[in-house]
């Protein structure tokens, strides 16, 4: 299937028309109600969008900037499709490619590509969030059985309690960290929903419980070792969230902008008032600017330019950006604000977990931090 | 019953104890699942904090300065309780003591004040957010029967599904608006509950909805016109938010500190790192210098020396920074601070509304403006 | 001198190579002592940067990238040196070139681009800062001399005191604002310097009084009437600030970066602080995405396809932010951070009337809120 | 003198006339020229309001809040004339009255008291500016001569190039800090001025230089060692700077305040703009919870109920929120706010170094951060 003809080529026009015109009907109530649409991901499938970078498997292999544009068109619904989306196409599909073997690839790709089966990816752990060298699940060898017995515990894992497969980061009996991926009816797996979720509730959270599940050895991503695998899927996804947290704060931002023209108090349109239209100059401010920074990197990316670290930059910056500008889009609407039928109360409320997942605002200061200083502040001791 | 013996008589620390035991238990569902506990009223009129400060009618009479309090221990656990409570005693049961005939108050306040039955305040219409006097309902006198005859709707009132009277304000023929008691029961009149609100889910809102109500003149509260009436009584409520607003705060400090405190990442405690204790420094300082403000202001209103602007001042202040405290809260809880277990994000949303209703913060801002300047800017036109 | 050839092409190495071997060893002494270098014109003459992107009559004819780098080199030393320049070039050059006739560009263009001649731009009213159309300065005509009679008060005038010819914008008797060349030994022309001014001290700032000066109509720029003249100049000048404020921000943020590195306290470099790295992480996010916006505009400029709101937004975007960070980076230099030695003080207090001039960080939120919503709040009156 | 009569007791009223007829008329050109009116010292001494907490020695014994109130009345003119003031009555009256003996007493604390000789206090290093701990001023005792041999240098010292006399801090041989008096014309002290300071430059600010200083042992501070010595006299000279911040502040916001009524934009005063009001909204708001706060300390203090960590967070609050006032009331003036003339911005540069010293904006949040959490994060290591 590697050279199999590729039909499905995304545009941002088309997918911008299937998210306004097929995910927007269906989020009010799939939040309200945290319910999970897993038919989403057929959708996506069939209009390519996931995995999309990927060049063969039945991945549409687009450029880096095409991958950011469509989060920004999928997140400017919602962020929790976007996880939904990121977690298949950088934390799933992204390790196989990059780290598996060519049989992985063939099996799972267009599988996940279609969104036939829907993937997530353990690394999180319930007592390490930012520091994910403190890793706790643990694989040991059987070479009897030429299998691995793993056994460990990942929490606020998106995509979990649906996952057909999980991309799981585990320490070897050499210390090292390696990906492995499991497959739900495995013995001992388990991945119960997290319950009273403020945030994302469109999508699925859940922890990834294994008590020695035994995987065969052919499941274990044979080219990487250490923090570089799950390093390496974080940096793709990253990519994507600094694009998709921006399509957020569009959507707030015109929601805002058109709620102030329509509403009138005092005898003249709320956006007719000084301190709405700073407001609205902030937003539109840094959203154009941190659209013009993601589209700049998305080429460096398409270039192999680029540094984690700008990654690193973009994604906290988008992140903290666009969640202050939903609290600010929530604020212009008064108490019609925190209804959920205005959508932006849910807006702030993903934010808060994107500005805080895969990194989170202070942690990614501290990366950066650390890159233009040279000395590292995450942990006491020189 | 004005000179009748009044045992009930709270106290802070006996209330805090109430707060924690009772109320703490309840408010993880009930925000959850968008439960009213209706029998809360009933267990604070047990307590004595129900028009805390009116003097006789079953009340208890109290300071302003231990209004403050009481206000702030509800609040520590819910601002969506505290809003029940608000309106009970500031918007209904200080109208009916401060505009009313000697009948209505013998009628209305001992039941308020034992939470036997529960009122609401109708204001705010739906194309009024902010600007009162833009008020569309109308009472029209028939002198025949002696009666008002009521129409028009208001929205986003607190208690309003539940409630067994409505204190209602509406245009006069002569064009100045009046409060009127209206009670469950009377033709014309509904009260709608608004799905979908992503804040103070613990307590209800609702529409009142009034078509060609009829009400007895005996239930128009008689000696207040115009807006001096609704202003007294916001005034009176936005005090005792004031102080509420740093009881949330302070609640999400101390979880903040205590999660910092037990949560090790990279060796330390949480807690240890710099930016963590600068988070710390801050928000503990301004819930100091507020409450310290809030005391002396509750002392000034208790001996009759307060001007309103000094409540717009304090309002303003304590919501918005208990709002900014909540989310660093919520920030520093990551992951976990969206879920609901750990409270804060509930207090995130909750803060949203309060800041935003009796006066958003830009409101206040030029209600102050105007006070320091002498130059209103709240409309066009010099 | 129209098709004469240009020999001085400046490119952004040798300019940034002058900048810091010429103008970085004349500043400090000049700005503590308020003195005005005016050999500095003359070099940056023989450097191609004065009116380089105009074509022809000695110019460099550059595009609009090059010239926001030119900018940004001489304001990393000092925004005096920059607005010495860009008045030179964006308010004097640029109208004579764009609404000038062919005299007066052949008499005037080549001597201001050699640096031989100083201009200054007389726009401001002593009354009417942001409201350039409340003008006061009256220009009557007088057929028999064919002269132009004016007078009027400009005040807050870069280069003044020392300016060899002056554009100033005068209202005629039709009611329309338009253009003239004053010239140093005009009657009734005085030019008085402003004290204790405390910014910008290396350059020198006046005011240009006008009373009943009788100016040639030859020396009337012919091409423009209106708003839409100074306007014009402030878009050309505007963009020049955006880009040169950054390089006032990379400046201070290269400094304090360094000055950390090399301070001990508490035993370990000051940049190994959290507190710390943070700032740094923040500076270089704001200055790095604020760049590459200038840097699209600029190639929007020379593709003719900008609009001035876009200039506006990053006006104000690099000059807020690039206050914000000269005062970050004071605060990190300590007791050391008030002293002219360490420069950054200096630059604390240019960014002042930088985010001032031109359009203050306010007024360009109003322009941009005007965009955004079509209505406009600079004035009372719908 | 213990029991002498004192006869001068100053008013707030009193004191508040001299600051705003005597101090006000000499800052303009004291700042702008770096002069120090050596003069006021006296003046000052007449009023009384030098060590003025102190009780006898020819000192008012006044109590802490009046002391706050004089901070404020002479910082509302200038920081520096009360810095002069600061170290005057906390860093030489206090510790030669609390760590003295009853012959130092006696000897200085009248004279200091008149404003016949002025002190200073040396305790800052050149390489340790936030780390008194690692003091590298040596004093090794001399048993023949019965004196102490200092050698070290202390910088950023206020006052230093006219001080009489100077308290300064030393390590002894027992590795402790210890007190001494120095005085002018000893041999091997020497006190340079700090040129090219570009804030508090109507104070003098210095370095001492002490090359081997015999200072004979009754010039030692007895009743004290290690770093309590210095940290009392800091915490009592914050006290007053959470004041006097304050009182800056509100000349701050009062001019801004004029300025933007009398000033017609638009046709309107600028203080009718919505922008214009929520700034002085938000000040107004902070100089009045932050002065309540101090009441509340100055109230503490006076009844010994206060701990060091009070005083760290008001001296932080007030400083950064009036530097934060400064600068907004500086941006109010727009152009002409960086004219001295205005003086606003004589105290946005003031502010910047109040901020800083004794203690900077950072080191409070980590010295209450540690009292939160009961960690230190001020250095690496557990």
């Amino acid at each position: 299937e590697r050279t199999g003809k590729i039909d499905r080529q995304p545009s941002q026009d088309s997918f911008r028309t299937y998210c306004q015109e097929k995910l927007m009907p269906r989020i009010l109530m799939a939040n309200r109600n945290e319910h999970f649409h897993r038919e989403i991901l057929n959708e996506m499938g069939e209009l390519g969008v996931l995995g999309p970078t990927i060049q063969g498997y039945g991945c549409a292999g687009t450029s880096y900037v095409a991958y950011g544009l469509i989060a920004r068109e999928v997140e400017r619904v919602d962020s929790g499709y976007r996880s939904v989306m990121s977690v298949q196409s950088s934390l799933v599909m992204h390790p196989i490619n990059a780290y598996g073997t060519e049989a992985q690839k063939q099996k799972y790709l267009p599988k996940l590509a279609r969104g036939e089966i829907l993937g997530c990816f353990g690394l999180t752990e319930p007592n390490h969030g930012s520091d994910p060298s403190g890793m706790e699940t643990k694989a040991k060898y059987n070479p009897s059985s030429r299998t691995y017995t793993i056994s460990g515990a990942k929490t606020w894992i998106t995509n979990s309690p649906y996952a057909d497969i999980c991309v799981v980061w585990a320490k070897c009996e050499d210390g090292r960290g390696r990906g492995f991926i499991l497959e739900r009816g495995m013995n001992g797996l388990s991945t119960p929903k997290i319950e009273g979720k403020f945030s994302l509730r469109a999508s699925a959270t859940g922890m990834i419980l294994m008590d020695e599940v035994e995987v065969p050895e052919e499941n274990l991503l044979p080219h990487v070792s250490g923090l570089a695998g799950p390093f390496g899927c974080l940096n793709n996804a990253r990519y994507g969230i600094a694009w998709g947290a921006l399509g957020a704060a569009e959507f707030c931002f015109h929601t805002a902008r058109q709620y102030t023209l329509d509403r009138i108090q005092f005898g003249v349109p709320l956006a007719r008032n000084q301190l709405i239209q700073k407001k609205m100059a902030d937003m539109l401010t840094e959203i154009t600017i941190g659209l013009q920074s993601c589209l700049q990197l998305g080429r460096l990316i398409d270039q192999k330019k680029y540094t984690p670290e700008m990654i690193s930059m973009l994604k906290r910056n988008s992140c903290g950006k666009a969640l202050d500008i939903a609290r600010q889009a929530r604020d212009m609407l008064g108490g019609n604000g925190i209804s959920d039928e205005y959508h932006i109360i849910r807006h702030v409320l993903n934010l808060e977990a994107v500005n805080t997942y895969e990194g989170t605002h202070d942690i990614h200061a501290l990366i950066l931090g650390r890159a233009i200083t040279g000395l590292q502040s995450f942990t006491v001791g020189k």
